[in-house]
């Protein structure tokens, strides 16, 4: 089966999915995403990935680049186009394909629309929840927006890089006064000895993750203790638990940070239930 | 007559020149580029354009996409097809296509190439540098790699349409500390009351700019007090002249800076013997 795209209005076989030399997303990064997970062929946290959407374009003052209903509709056919049962469907918006010039184009060039989806295999995802995974840590050195889920992601993509150099899944980036702000693609999260769940303020540091938020509501909704605040590499290493959170992997247990084990190298009890519980309240449409 | 693009190894109409969705260039803004002038149908400074190149390269792991003998005849190739006698031509390195993931592609993954040229106006440029340009100031909330020529320009995209939307031509980044790094596509450059040419030292905050260093070369052979050092936007608004510097702009005088006139308001005479000079001098190929 040939994997499908929609790029611009039509539905194209991905092989062939090509966009213009002149899209601003390929010149100039000029564009926002979303990644959304697939669960038993349903989205999951649809309204809140849409809602993020819609507060990307608005920061960097793209347009819808079509209606919303619409949006939902093209999305649900390329996971059916796709026979994605479990996987991810992403989706890109670029400022559409102009004459290359920084500032903004003509008021006619129509924003950029590509979706794409695929399946991803669950069993391997279990067996990272299971295993843990390590995390590096990095000076943050992105620009001064991460909480616009931009395509500014090459300072990510080398981190990311760093981090599989080292036999790690993610890494971690430092702010200069020395807290982790995120990772390279996840939230970080630690627990303290406590028990109390700390993860960082949704301020501008950070993108503002929606399993992130939504992994919030389930700690509220089991009484857990939650403290939004910067932490450090040094107490995440200290920490009961540590794990880190995103659309395609929901919860992952951190067992290593820069080589140190965290609690005692074994994945925590608390990360294993906000994953179930997520896997069995995460609103799915 | 139809334009021509270089994509991957053929040359094209520009109209149907396109990439992959997955070319991560589109989806990461994971690559680099130059801009390099054409003036009287020669290039001019090729040799430090693409050493710059390779720098860029290097700096972000990329290998070179085809050998520098290949580059230099297609770069050449792309200005005769589009028949530029003066303009600009563009080239740009990715990290090739492959499915989205943040760490690099598999090894047999090959770097994406795409090179364009195009026709600029001589008499728009002359008429530029005969009134002045306006600069507006904006804090610098680039990534922390500005000397790297990299696709990570969205800051850059945001920075110059809120320059033009007051009217001006240019916006200067201003540094934590108050400085000026560099325009959102160019250096930046003042004179000061003693005749003094100041521009920022070329480290990791601003890119390490073709003309600038061609610039710096002429001052020193015309006997030019020359101060690599940062300076603020304050001591701009007061300096003798300012102006800023790029391959295709040359050297422009800044005529206004934040709405505050700039030596009176007028174009300076250092400025305009620094851009006949590097155009006399500079190398062409």
């Amino acid at each position: 089966m040939s994997r499908i795209a929609y790029v611009n209005g039509r539905y194209i076989r991905l092989a062939e999915a090509r966009v213009s030399v002149d899209d601003r997303a390929f010149t100039f990064g000029d564009g926002v995403y979303e990644v959304c997970e697939i669960s038993g062929g349903r989205l999951i946290e649809e309204e809140r990935h849409l809602a993020r959407l819609s507060r990307s374009l608005a920061a960097v003052r793209l347009a819808q680049p079509i209606g919303k209903a619409a949006l939902r509709l093209v999305i649900r056919e390329i996971v059916r186009l796709n026979r994605v049962r479990d996987g991810l469907v992403y989706l890109q918006v670029s400022r559409g394909a102009a004459q290359r010039d920084h500032g903004f184009p003509a008021a006619d060039v129509k924003p950029g629309l590509v979706i794409v989806a695929r399946s991803l295999d669950p069993a391997a995802l279990a067996a990272k929840a299971a295993a843990g995974i390590a995390v590096i840590t990095l000076p943050d050195n992105r620009w001064g927006r991460p909480d616009i889920k931009t395509l500014q992601l090459l300072p990510n993509v080398l981190a990311k890089q760093a981090a599989r150099e080292k036999g790690a899944f993610e890494a971690w980036f430092v702010d200069a006064a020395g807290f982790v702000t995120e990772g390279a693609s996840t939230n970080a999260w630690i627990v303290t000895s406590e028990g109390a769940l700390v993860t960082r303020q949704a301020d501008e540091t950070i993108l503002h993750g929606v399993t992130r938020a939504a992994l919030i509501d389930i700690a509220e909704e089991l009484g857990l203790r939650l403290e939004e605040r910067p932490f450090t590499p040094q107490e995440a290493q200290g920490a009961r638990e540590a794990f880190v959170s995103s659309a395609t992997t929901i919860a992952l247990p951190v067992v290593s940070i820069d080589a140190m084990p965290v609690a005692g190298g074994r994945p925590g009890p608390l990360v294993a239930m906000l994953r179930r519980a997520f896997r069995e309240q995460a609103p799915r449409s």
